[in-house]
């Protein structure tokens, strides 16, 4: 966590601070301009402002932030891929974007606006005068960062890949849109404010001109999970309660067990201790189907009450589905295809993940059906452990499954958090 | 206003509480349960809680809501093309639509949920537990609503069309998709929650389905103009506070002048006194080019500056600007060709309108490129005195257009506000 000393003040607003030191040349074209590096770099990292709209969270410490951070309200996530071949400006990359990103998260502007006038504006301004209103940014790197589809080393990285970090299968029912799935590297921004958000993404963006290019990107307007006991369940497209029984930041032994990489998984990756592996998957919901459906189907699919999301099986929300209690006609209460029973760690070999989901809604077909859904985001300390089995099953048995269609994956390695000075996946590197 | 007598509530959680009456069996299909009316559907037009997020603002009134309401922070657009020819399907629809948003604005479920569990749910579900979140739900007619792409006469109200009710013209430049354009009906939802807002277009959507299906949508992620003088301005994606001159709630005899149609405006559409014209424009703006401009030319093209708004002129944000005022080698502090001058109403025959858009970005291009711009919405008294000289003019000469591209327009006549008991646009039936 952060060394900084003095208590945060409760709101930042975000100002033109001067700016952090550059990174080399190959980035000053984006807008970058470096060099004017002070002792006021370090506010970045002051310590957090706690809660509320205005609050700021630090953004260097043994985790990067935005995994177990409460979920924040609003989402723009980010994949990229890289347009260069030298090591140095993918190094350089990480580290101008380490530093706009402690920068923002912080509610300070990228670089320093009054010593420019004739030239671009370091930050696009869109943020200016709002909140840092708890934003996190939180980086990850694609299998495709190590080898390319031909299997060879892009930037000397090869001999370093994890073993987990393999392209997700090819899931039963799934329908892929190549050019929303994978990426060299990604960002996801969370945030309070959406245009807090966005505004993250475009100036990373921006930042990486010439280095590395936007291969897709999501926004996502509600949280669909919480990740702290503190905060309450919100509900999906579906109409329900959505990641009730998730991990939370509370439950430090289940983080330890299934979300943070240990020293030891992999000894070839040493570097992802302390960080965990990101699983996207852009999941369309035939919302007009569903619609037409009985509640008495929904909640048997779901395998949860809509209102108060308990267990059909009896009691409140966060009481424990009981799979072996049986109603009419000796069916299981908890219907043997229904989501929750498919998903419960009782099935899955005790496994857990942290989701981290959001709806979203882009825009509607042709037919008038609105392109809607759950933009899903899990963090696993393994995905062939986490993941990939219970997928497998859950596409093959998941009721819920006739109603959904995966339509975008993706699988990234997050690092550790970064230390001040240092640069996030710096250990990759060393 | 409402009748309602007793202070309300000052927050509202949705509840399931008992329906209202259905409007024919047309739209019974949609999941809509007719034939629960009670005397508690009329809760749904109490008074508003005023202020704050979890604030209701009351459906029925002289005025639709969303229009001078203090610009919430997120939308959701739809507009609608008709499937029935018949014109008691289209007067059943807005009967059940204006039950419906007056039910969602209050915080209400649509329908009832506990008595159907063997019929698809009334209300979709998402906003179950949610605060009315400042809902507003405003309706408008487009120019196909009243003669089809042959002049014919569709529902028998061709003799009412209002004459400023056409197609607005093709601007120079512009660059439309006609998928992502003009309506038969259009739907602006407003809140500060945009599960809300989203929650309130489904639901629309889904109540119209056999009689109309949604045609295109937009989600606006923030404000772009305030309507009140209690509002702080915000910023578009250009990071320049947008909306500073915008007309606002509390300047009554401006909006008797600007924004509501008169009684005598118009004749043959008297049904429209009360109500108001609604210009909608997709404006895409290439945000990674005008990130490569210096501050100085974006604030010449702007004409203000970046970081308080004040004109170049001199002064503060709400500062008149002075077009007469010259600087270095006699030219005008206020470009001839900027922004802020060209949209002036000294330089429109004293016209203003009353703004109301939101930043979008929805994805990016395979360059890489963010999709993002400004949904432009705006309400005037008349388009063809308050919209189509001021566009012609900025579409030739504002040289912000170098970074803007027009991708999408509608009009739409937006009726006077409902009474309860009546429909939105009653008085264009009668």
């Amino acid at each position: 966590m952060s060394a900084a000393s003095e208590p945060p003040p409760r709101s930042v607003s975000r100002r033109g601070l001067l700016g952090f030191a550059g990174a080399g040349a190959a980035l000053t074209a984006a807008g970058f301009v470096g060099g004017r590096a002070t002792a006021e770099a370090s506010e970045a990292s002051q310590a957090p402002s706690a809660e509320g709209a205005a609050g700021a969270y630090p953004f260097y410490g043994e985790h990067q932030p935005g995994i177990v951070t409460p979920a924040q309200d609003r989402l723009h996530f980010a994949a990229f891929d890289l347009t260069t071949t030298a090591r140095e400006d993918l190094v350089a990359l990480l580290t101008v974007w380490t530093a706009a990103a402690a920068r923002m998260t912080a509610g300070q502007l990228v670089g320093d606006e009054a010593t420019a006038y004739d030239s671009p504006p370091d930050d696009t301004g869109e943020a200016i005068g709002l909140p840092p209103s708890r934003l996190t940014i939180t980086f990850g790197f694609g299998p495709s960062l190590f080898r390319d589809a031909q299997g060879r080393d892009r930037f000397g990285l090869a001999a370093r890949q994890p073993k987990a970090l393999a392209r997700l299968p090819h899931f039963p029912a799934d329908n892929l849109d190549p050019a929303r799935s994978d990426g060299d590297l990604c960002v996801q921004a969370c945030a309070d404010d959406p245009q807090v958000a966005v505004h993250a993404v475009r100036n990373l963006s921006r930042l990486a001109f010439g280095t590395a290019a936007l291969r897709w990107s999501q926004l996502g307007f509600g949280r669909t999970s919480s990740t702290s006991t503190a905060q309450a369940t919100p509900r999906n497209l579906f109409g329900f309660k959505d990641g009730t029984a998730n991990l939370k930041a509370e439950d430090s032994a289940a983080l330890t067990e299934h979300l943070w990489v240990g020293a030891q998984d992999d000894p070839a990756a040493g570097w992802l201790a302390g960080g965990s592996y990101l699983v996207a998957r852009r999941i369309a919901m035939t919302i007009e189907t569903w619609d037409r459906t009985s509640l008495r189907e929904q909640e048997t699919l779901v395998g949860r009450d809509r209102r108060e999301g308990a267990p059909l099986s009896g009691g409140t929300e966060f009481s424990e589905p009981d799979f072996a209690l049986t109603g009419r006609e000796g069916k299981p209460l908890m219907a043997l295809n229904s989501h929750v029973r498919l998903a419960h760690p009782s099935q899955n070999d005790g496994v857990q993940m942290l989701r981290r989901g959001y709806n979203y809604t882009d825009g509607n077909d042709a037919l008038g059906r609105l392109d809607a859904g759950l933009f899903f985001i899990a963090y696993v300390r393994d995905p062939r452990t986490h993941y990939i089995p219970m997928q497998t099953r859950m596409s093959r048995q998941d009721g819920l499954m006739e109603y959904l269609q995966h339509r975008a994956s993706a699988l990234f390695a997050v690092p550790p958090g970064a230390s001040e000075g240092g640069h996030i996946g710096q250990a990759l590197f060393a």
